[in-house]
């Protein structure tokens, strides 16, 4: 079974990122707009108590925190995903490092932390350069707070149901 | 803004309702399989922490418990919509209950609770009828905990997202 860890913004950013999804992210009907802490991972029900509370544990260590999503970019040219950029925050950091560190799951796919709400991926080139464009001058500039993450498990066709959130800071 | 409270089945229940939701259910695509406990209703963001509230206290008041699904109906003549009936149990009612006692909000739609799993809906009457046929001698018999519910809030686009879960029984 798959599982993953991410955060889900207002639903003012997510339906600022879903104007955008509808028509360029092939991901758009598998999970609502999110922000990844975590990956998709493959793990047994045996060992969901033992992740449950590694996610509980990582939550109750940070304490709700601002995010700032500022512009549009591309991953180019390691891809062609175009995102609303997360700005570096220290509890992002502290989420990421308690979700990867020693005798965690390791997730399908490895990157450098870069926190990030997708809006556009698998484009063509031609499509990605005429996203850009209408991108470019973009200037999203929102400011909102972050207070609970969810634990995510995948299902056959693809769609990612919530299994647990968890509140920052909560005992 | 819509809000509703939900439960999510487990992923095999899950997995088999989708396998007939992808080809015959409208509604695929804007949420997971579920059991509705309180269907869509309108409340502001300032109502959110009163409504949390509610979740959890009517959560915390109710102990996990066993569900029983058992076979595919339709709620014809009412409407074309067919579900994996959910047999009674009482802390369904109990959950109900307490969503739409005194000072709660109104739902969108009325109905007397009839707990149960959408799999198709919006059919022609032909539709219906092939589609009953092939479920008709369908035997599901299956049983699972339901542990906990979820409060969930409804995108633009008509996608619904997760809010938070609250287990039951939890202080």
């Amino acid at each position: 079974m798959k599982y993953g860890v991410v955060i889900f913004p207002s639903k003012k950013l997510q339906d600022i990122a879903n104007s955008y999804r509808k028509r360029y992210d092939t991901k758009y009907s598998f999970i609502p707009p999110h922000i990844t802490i975590k990956s998709s991972f493959e793990a047994t029900e045996e060992e969901l108590t033992t992740i449950v509370g590694r996610v509980r544990q990582a939550a109750s260590n940070v304490q709700p925190f601002l995010i700032n999503v500022t512009k549009a970019k591309s991953f180019q040219p390691a891809n062609n995903t175009i995102y609303l950029k997360v700005e570096a925050a220290p509890e992002l950091d502290m989420l990421y490092q308690a979700l990867h560190g020693e005798g965690t799951h390791k997730t399908d796919v490895e990157y450098a932390f870069s926190p990030h709400i997708t809006i556009a991926q698998e484009l063509s080139n031609d499509e990605h350069l005429d996203v850009m464009g209408q991108l470019t001058n973009l200037n999203v500039d929102h400011q909102e707070k972050v207070d609970r993450i969810h634990l995510l498990y995948q299902l056959e066709d693809g769609v990612w149901t919530v299994y647990e959130t968890f509140r920052l800071g909560a005992e």
